[in-house]
């Protein structure tokens, strides 16, 4: 372990051989850095299943939050290039530099021009929050506080010869009174907080910071941010700042009277914000819920068993169903039917040991292994084995589908 | 309606009246054009439940379909450009222009490097589909037929001066042994179709055709479009295609035994392509969805009442909360309570008629209106309006959640 000193290497090769990510070293590289990589389909599943509780965690609580889409790039000049990336289409490039009949200077003046008429891809959420608050206000009868939350693909500059990164951000923009956005954020804060922990096998790893005074950046007047500690160190999940309103002013070009909304006194609301990093917010969640057992229960020889224990909303393999060998034809049957929809993926492995089978499973976090034998047709009888307990158990056909509905509900509910 | 011969203009001003569609020209333009606009509240969450029920169809059947994601942007080269749209930052194109030593041939030879350096949008699925293939068959334990699936936004490359479009796509790139691709491609298409008319108001608004002999494809041998017919005439909103197998060959550099794969025997599958386009699919199920009505039921006025009559799991919003005037701190706690976790948009209105009130609803497609009166923290007793029969009926608070939940699975299962 000299050559991986945090196990980092091991990690995230166990993230490829199990369909977290998908292999390649740049995609690793990519993984690891915190932007968007290609996953695996059970990567894919899990950042769903993560941006689905984002969402649900902020359009269905109590507060008044609305869902808002911006577009990936847009032709915006009212914020003089905040928040955007100015991208030219190589296509006209190439045109251009075919007209051989140019000069120097007339080449020049052709690419300004394209440089002007250039699009934008967004760099983050919130401009189109800004740009969505007038259009909202009817909506809640310019009653404060509410919100607007989105997520999505966002693009950064490149640092390198590599092109813009892209990354997975959620962003809720809170509008509240002046005098309440200290408390809003602080509110906020805690909230975010408490949601990273619900979901994880060790939640002290999960905490809050201030940001300190000298990174404050431009327009703002506080931050926290939720940071992840890594084996490598602690890097941002979530940042939430106190933003004024100054930029909501600037983008609809200072008319007071369209912004001022009612809380008690008329007042142009200040704005919090909550940007997330969903892409870091997986590999916090796979780094966190991987657990590295010294002994098989129940087994007189000493392994190491390494089990993902993915929250059960959080775990994209609810089920893995096992078919015999036998009774082929009929037994797909059984797949089909109703049972099995909460099975959300439903692997035939190849035929091997049901010991390696399971080890399998449990580096995948699959909750439950369901097998499904010979004789199933007949007596209705299936061997549930659970990943937790690892203790397996007979139940039949007729019980899986509540049991494990009560199950993944019981666990969101703690 | 010389102006305005199909009703279009009405229509979209409806969409943006009731928060379907954010206000300005330019973005119902793109609306109607059937790509990404900006989205109201109602509408960001009309798509997110369009894009839910989708990949439930697909992920969630009997057939074996795995998730999967593709980054927006990409340098890969496999294609030789195919589904893949060039940029170039803007930023790169300005610190060249300000190198005012370079000659003439200098500034091309720096603009062709920037080129030859340049990243894609991705203008399709497609292409991240079938690389994933290979990495995907150690799932399915290299057995046909499976599927990849996947949504987002995708770019087309700009037609006028406005620069690259945004789309919602879906895509589904399905893997089958060559005899049976074409059997295939006739099942996925019957699929579709019986999609789209299951949360039709006139499901025969929703029809297939063949794709002309003349308009296939390059590597394409048959294709089926569905469409829907607007007033203003038919558009596709998902094509399929059967593609054989030369673009999987071309991706993987021609190695067969990579490729291979087991269904009887051995074969390189064959590809059959879905695509569809939500953003399209959005605009057809407003449309279809509503209802001019001539007279209001029990009233003696002869009233045009219009309805919005989205299917009740796509409707965004299932249940208004109106609260009276009187006892308003108290009735605000009832808000917070767990019976309106169901209640996904909570509105406040501008107080106004009861009748105005409901129009406004009916408009914007909410399935239920509850009203909380006075005496409602007493008896226990509420309001509940329904859209659909406009009939008014008194429930207890304790039956609303149960009374919902049961309405909206009743019409998913239908």
């Amino acid at each position: 372990s000299g050559d991986d000193p945090h196990g980092v290497g091991r990690f995230m090769q166990l993230c490829v051989d199990r369909h977290y990510v998908s292999p390649g070293h740049t995609n690793t590289e990519l993984f690891q850095r915190g932007v968007s990589c290609v996953y695996g389909p059970l990567g894919v599943e899990l950042r769903r299943n993560l941006l689905e509780q984002w969402w649900r965690s902020v359009t269905r609580s109590s507060a008044q939050v609305f869902g808002i889409n911006t577009l990936c790039r847009s032709r915006d000049t009212a914020t003089g290039g905040r928040g955007q990336l100015g991208i030219v289409e190589s296509g006209c490039l190439k045109h251009l530099i075919e007209k051989h009949e140019l000069s120097k200077e007339q080449l020049i003046q052709e690419l300004e021009k394209l440089i002007q008429r250039s699009t934008s891809l967004r760099t983050d959420f919130l401009q189109g929050a800004l740009e969505q608050f007038v259009p909202s206000l009817d909506l809640v009868n310019r009653k404060l506080p509410f919100g607007l939350a989105e997520f999505g693909p966002c693009f950064r500059p490149s640092d390198g010869s590599d092109g813009p990164a892209e990354v997975t951000q959620t962003s809720l923009a809170w509008f509240c009174s002046p005098r309440t956005s200290s408390q809003w954020l602080d509110h906020w804060a805690q909230q975010r907080l408490k949601w990273w922990r619900k979901f994880a096998l060790s939640p002290s790893d999960f905490s809050s910071i201030d940001v300190p005074a000298e990174e404050l950046e431009e327009a703002t007047s506080r931050g926290v941010r939720i940071v992840y500690s890594f084996p490598w160190g602690r890097e941002p999940l979530e940042t939430l700042w106190s933003r004024g309103h100054t930029e909501l002013l600037q983008t609809h070009k200072g008319v007071h009277s369209k912004l001022q909304c009612r809380d008690g006194r008329k007042s142009v609301p200040h704005v919090v914000s909550v940007t997330g990093n969903m892409d870091r917010g997986v590999m916090a969640f796979l780094c966190n819920s991987l657990q590295q057992l010294k002994k098989e229960d129940g087994m007189q020889k000493l392994l190491r068993r390494k089990v993902l224990k993915l929250h059960p909303v959080l775990a994209p393999v609810k089920v893995a169903l096992d078919i015999g060998r036998g009774a082929n034809m009929e037994l797909r049957q059984v797949r089909s039917t109703s049972i099995f929809c909460v099975a959300w993926r439903i692997s035939e492995t190849v035929p091997t040991s049901m010991e390696q089978l399971n080890a399998k499973y449990d580096e995948m976090g699959v909750l439950f292994a369901v097998v499904v034998s010979e004789n199933t047709l007949e007596s209705g009888l299936l061997q549930v084995r659970s990943r937790d307990t690892t203790i397996r158990e007979t139940k039949h056909i007729s019980e899986i589908k509540n049991f494990l509905s009560r199950y993944i509900s019981a666990a969101d509910n703690l």
